[in-house]
């Protein structure tokens, strides 16, 4: 028994290693993609971009916050984004509120449970992050950067929206 | 003779006095609730303290931002919150994003559109408005500041959340 978890733990291995090897030789001349490892201090003060909903398999609502550089960015109209924008993204479970719908007299309120989905980050440095469209990607689950193979996914589909610098989320006012 | 005048005169100035208390307490009780009339500067800049989704006639998805006095408060879990403690409502039309779910490969993303429902503050001072618990009411569209009639409705309403200091909303880490 422990000789087969020793085993499928050697192919796991071997596994997200060829990944990752596919993955650097894919890039082209570029080293594989880096990802940024360390949460930034005093996100959770930065300000308030926007909000969503996402349904299905997320099922939450969620908060884009920015450090200033980012938010100086979005309110002046700046495409691409300065160097040292930060941008995050945090999400809770959505829920009814039985509370709120009391006081409404009616069901209709979702209010933010507990954190759910990770905290993700976008940095700009376009030097450091050139192999993922100068922008520096993060996800951290409890506190733990993800895995650099879950992290393979971000930058080809941020990169869909190269008009706005691989920024999906608008400033609201 | 001259001692009973001055009597009378101290007399007199104590009945007045008394009166004017007695006036005062009066008019405390009975005055009409004050609500706040200025939109409070920089409010756009307040750290998030959470978000929600609201169906029916309101049908947007919004955010609740705090002052530092606020948001202090919040994270240290203070109830009563302090004087000076401001609370923002900001709402924004509640809108399927046909850009989200293009990349995501499914229906299920919806974002902010454009301001909708007005702007709502409260702000404590537990003197200036004692009509109201100690919250100053507040709700402006376009920049407007609402009628006082339909200012009425709020602090009923949030008074059934007694346990809360009339705030519903609640912290989101």
């Amino acid at each position: 028994m422990k000789q087969i978890t020793l085993s499928l733990g050697a192919a796991v291995t071997l596994a997200v290693a060829a990944f990752m090897a596919i993955a650097a030789g894919k890039s082209g001349e570029d080293a594989a993609p880096l990802f940024v490892k360390e949460i930034p201090p005093g996100y959770r003060d930065w300000k308030l971009i926007s909000v969503a909903h996402e349904e299905g398999t997320l099922n939450d609502i969620r908060a884009i916050l920015g450090n200033d550089v980012a938010v100086k960015a979005y309110r002046e109209g700046k495409i691409p984004f300065p160097e040292g924008a930060f941008i995050a993204r945090l999400a809770w479970e959505y829920l009814p509120s039985e509370e709120n719908n009391k006081a409404f007299g009616r069901r209709q309120s979702f209010v933010a449970g507990h954190p759910t989905n990770g905290v993700q980050f976008m940095v700009k440095d376009s030097k450091k992050y050139a192999a993922t469209g100068g922008w520096g990607f993060a996800h951290f689950d409890d506190g733990k950067p993800a895995a650099d193979a879950f992290m393979q996914s971000c930058f080809p589909c941020h990169d869909a929206i190269k008009s706005r610098d691989l920024i999906f989320t608008r400033y609201s006012p």
